[in-house]
């Protein structure tokens, strides 16, 4: 049987998980934002509809037409054939990680720090991290000489926007270089979008998907705008893929979660999704630009952060933030909670051991300040305890 | 990338999804008796209650509490903190399967027809066929013989209630014997009981579970009493296989739909579940007794059958049901299909080729007797066809 332990950080932020720990560890959309009452009325229309909609079926494919049509505000043209259904983004992951890979063991280039997540969709896999300039921009000569690895490594995974967890968004050049560098080295991109449709900058910032569909597989999911709990995502993907797909999406749990299917469906029949994503958008940058304004009251000359475009991160840097799972014990003790920058490293990659990042998705306006000031204060408080343990050791 | 194809059964069976063909192929629940209204007011309340059924979350405690109720229906007493909720059948299955395998390809010891599914979910791990005497029993010897493979088998897959494709359920000595045998030989059992709570005889007979709860971990779901598009099953096991259990669940997809798991438990919460499932009986053992004088009045002395006791399959055995891919092909031409038995033959098992698997779940009163005629014309056809071919071949 096999050994799996959950790693030190998780039972570090269950012990977190208390009404009393103001958290900005945990990437969650806020409830309060979700359309419940519309989703409540869809719900209800569809199972009284009639008993299909509890039945195993094929995907729906008026669900993938809704997709396709909501794919245009990423200015991506598909066709519903090229959408594929998963249980959650995870899920996505997870299926084109087989898919991809011709042996479990198989390496996969990564960003220098990665979700998590990736990491048990892919295991055992070898992750290789590809350096970030800038946390914005891959290099393509960085990734000429990652891919001399051996074996080859089956594809890069990355984020284009909203990258979880240092909260980057690539430029338009950025994401051209990378598209062309990838098609030359016939390197499989797998992106995962999940924030693309929370951006806050205007215009948006385009996926990589649109600059090559044939080398890009692309991830989106209705998780972080109608609700996680709905377990639906989808990978766009060339349709000679889908069969593939298909068995492996079979082996893993059959369908994705038909009634789900069927109460977003008929929500984005009913409702105006563009309303409520703009009220989301407005919503969430109202929270970035406050905890914006409150790093720099707490933290200004003391660490150094990008404003994302998009998403829920702030990649937050500093020497205060070195040691970070001793400074998350710190930070529990004062009541607030963070995730420390190397539970995303990759092979170690250096600088990610002096970051922390930052969820503003879910901080009320009126827990922001004390939020980062408890930040602050375990910070110095452990700047002192190290000050203090310099003296006694040196009067040994 | 990998090469995944679809089995030429499949194809099959596609072609077989028309309203003109009388289908007795696919083991789904029949959606008539899906309680549609119920569920629907039950999604109405939890979606209104507020949005924290929208939310990531944890498996719901009320939820796993409510299954160990209805678990004492199968004479197993166990916790809450035994059970642990999964995507449908299929994930538990998948979970399972990652759980005991400590290789891949560790091979499984299985009967020798097992649900296609079932490798779906346990590729690439050879399957170890062990002799089911009478389709029902399983000997301690040919146990002993087949752990005698190497490298040693993980675990034992098997349905002690309406098997799949069986349609058998194990006597109470079967289930000791093998209980026992388990336990010397130190071998974990995987148990799929999904038609567990569809028993058609009086007493009911009980799992191998409770026989012991160290050896088998046992799987059950909601998908054929309530619905499959809900996508929630269960495991029982030990706790201490729950952390592992978690690590590699949330690789998959991270949770179990949280609606779904809500709106379940809010059906149990309003509904009487009871009076539920002893309609469904009442339904299918209605159409299980149809089945079986449709099958006498067309097949008497020409083929085989056992009454199943539980579940949905008639497991039918004839000389006239060889080469069944063939057969089929003839069948669905006559607008009837059915799946041939070796499509869920292990390692060639030999008696699996001259068998076919006929669901009655979903077949009206109105086309049971059709459907099976169309059969019998169809295996006759074939029949004058082979005689006419040799009488062809003897004139050459």
């Amino acid at each position: 049987m096999r050994n799996l332990q959950p790693s030190a950080l998780q039972q570090a932020l269950e012990r977190a998980n208390h009404p009393d720990v103001l958290s900005l560890a945990l990437g969650m959309p806020d409830p309060e934002l979700f359309p419940g009452e519309e989703l409540a009325a869809a719900a209800q229309m569809v199972l009284k509809k009639g008993s299909q909609a509890l039945q195993y079926s094929s995907p729906r494919l008026r669900l993938k037409e809704q997709i396709a049509e909501l794919m245009l505000r990423r200015d991506i043209v598909c066709s519903p054939e090229e959408i594929f259904l998963t249980t959650g983004a995870q899920q996505a992951l997870t299926l084109l990680g087989m898919l991809l890979r011709p042996q479990p063991d198989t390496p996969i280039l990564v960003d220098e720090a990665v979700y998590p997540g990736f990491r048990q969709a892919t295991d055992p896999a070898v992750l290789l991290p590809v350096v970030r300039e800038g946390l914005c921009r891959i290099d393509p000569d960085a990734l000429d000489d990652a891919m001399r690895a051996d074996p080859r490594p089956a594809f890069l995974f990355t984020m284009s926007a909203g990258h979880n967890p240092f909260g980057t968004t690539m430029s338009e050049g950025s994401r051209r270089e990378l598209a062309v560098a990838a098609s030359r080295l016939d390197l499989p991109i797998v992106e995962d979008d999940v924030y693309g449709l929370l951006q806050y900058g205007d215009p948006a910032s385009e996926p990589l998907y649109p600059l090559d569909p044939e080398h890009v597989f692309y991830v989106g999911s209705f998780s972080k705008i109608l609700g996680p709990a709905l377990r639906t995502a989808w990978i766009i993907a060339p349709k000679r893929y889908h069969t593939a797909l298909s068995v492996l999406k079979e082996g893993c749990d059959i369908n994705t979660t038909t009634t789900s299917q069927a109460i977003i469906s008929e929500y984005l029949e009913l409702c105006q999704l563009d309303v409520h994503l703009a009220r989301l958008r407005d919503r969430y940058r109202e929270r970035r630009d406050l905890m914006d304004r409150t790093l720099t009251r707490h933290f200004a000359g003391a660490a150094t952060w990008q404003v994302p475009l998009a998403g829920f991160f702030f990649w937050v840097s500093s020497d205060l933030f070195t040691q970070g799972s001793d400074l998350l014990a710190e930070a529990i003790a004062k009541r607030m909670a963070f995730v420390p920058g190397s539970a995303f490293a990759v092979a170690g990659a250096p600088h990610c051991h002096r970051a922390v990042r930052l969820s503003f998705s879910c901080c009320r306006r009126d827990s922001m300040d004390e939020a980062i000031r408890r930040l602050s204060q375990a910070a110095e408080s452990r700047l002192c305890q190290h000050s203090f343990q310099g003296d006694t050791h040196g009067q040994h």
